[in-house]
């Protein structure tokens, strides 16, 4: 552990921690550097448990008492930055007190996440980081097998991604598909069955298509937050499918909402059966 | 429809308008006229179908024709205001072009919505306006007959809970507790079996929990987003139940994805059957 008092924000030791609000530049920051920041102590731990290799850790000094167990654990530089000078560096109040910048590692490519893979959930265009972050913590908590996102899909490591997961894209095996155009061939080369969620007619309820595909390998397809899946994708699966509605006015559910319940249906013991 | 062109944004008649951002103000200027707010053409129409009481309407000059069949249904003043002035009087870019203030009507009584009622969600501390508006939505999309707020409970009827729950607040049938400790006796008294979620040693899963009380009437209780449920809320439950977890490092889900699980499981047919 190597703790270095750093008084000025903007010195370049801390540029991993630039603005980051400030969605655009983060993503060119990040792309370039191959980095991404983790927030507060646990999901720092978590990224640490996961094997993530740090790049720096930042405290802010008023926490810095409270967290000298975290800074002993990182193999590191540690900053030290008073709390004016962090607000602004980073743009906002880091009222958890502690920031990790980490290497991004190369990720597995679709085969590698779908060897032995049964249950699968692809996500076409889910553009929000909050509901990327959200999906994730619900597919790694109830034991989907791997999530395949989509080339247009928000990024699991993205700052906020990573904060409103909890840590859970650290947990959660996946890959992004290179190819939206022929991307779901890789996926029905090994066997599984493509279902995709829609609301559309002819969609069966989610627990009975389980029950139906209780032995095959299923891959289940959500789309993004406003359009749900592209036509191309909806042509392409084996059989549509759907969370049924009450038939109020209300007439879907959000895609974090959908996803869970759709993780929850994936995942029961026997395929859907209670 | 009466539509007025107001130039100052410093304008009384937008009092209602009057920085939209600010929590702490609005939720004082809501409590002392009794008003909500509504944001974009569709879920200020599902405001207007749920019976709710216009007091006035605000379309920015940039959306005035493509909203006319809006102003149209409105009977109340529809005031068209600059791009500018909006952005000015609001504190936001209202880009759906629409705002409407509408008159709240009492809430009905606990017991008026458990009325034949048979599965209810509780909500104890869900402080966060965005986590009421979708597990309003939730509710409401999959057929809860009620839902009771603890005392603390953020508002349904707060713009950022309306527009989350793409006006599904408007359709769920809800109350409010005004006794935070004695108020799970209404429930009790009414013969319903009150279930916890909770993570806890001791709780069954929700399913199989479910599936004995077929018969029974049901209250489902969740907490807030970080403590989860009091100890006494805890502590008056008949069963503690659980989503099951896959044991990965992730050990809960996030409260709107595991609302809308329970929510779910609350509404299949035959109370938990597949």
């Amino acid at each position: 552990m190597d703790v270095i008092e750093v008084p000025d924000p903007g010195d370049p030791r801390l540029a991993d921690y630039f603005r980051l609000r400030d969605v655009n530049l983060r993503k060119s920051i990040e792309a370039e550097h191959g980095l991404f920041m983790a927030e507060g102590d646990k999901v720092i731990r978590r990224a640490l448990a996961a094997g993530f290799a740090p790049r720096s850790l930042l405290l802010t000094r008023r926490r810095l008492e409270a967290l000298a167990d975290l800074a002993a654990e990182v193999d590191a530089p540690v900053y030290v930055v008073g709390d004016a000078a962090v607000e602004r560096l980073t743009g906002f109040d880091v009222h958890r007190g502690a920031l990790a910048s980490f290497h991004r590692r190369p990720l597995p490519e679709p085969g590698d996440v779908l060897r032995g893979a049964r249950r699968v959930v692809v996500l076409e265009d889910v553009l929000d980081h909050t509901n990327v972050g959200a999906i994730f913590r619900s597919a790694a908590g109830l034991g989907v097998d791997a999530i395949l996102l989509a080339p247009r899909c928000a990024d699991p490591l993205y700052r906020r991604s990573v904060k409103v997961s909890m840590g859970a894209v650290f947990a959660q095996p996946y890959s992004r598909l290179t190819d939206w155009h022929g991307g779901l061939d890789e996926l029905r080369g090994r066997g599984f069955r493509l279902l995709a969620l829609t609301p559309g007619p002819g969609a069966v309820p989610l627990a009975d298509a389980l029950v139906r595909e209780a032995d095959a390998p299923v891959a289940l397809m959500l789309g993004s937050e406003g359009d749900g899946l592209s036509s191309r994708w909806l042509d392409q699966a084996d059989a549509g499918v759907r969370i049924p509605m009450a038939g109020r006015e209300v007439d879907s559910l959000n895609v974090t909402a959908a996803a869970a319940i759709a993780c929850y249906e994936l995942t029961r013991p026997a395929g859907g059966a209670a």
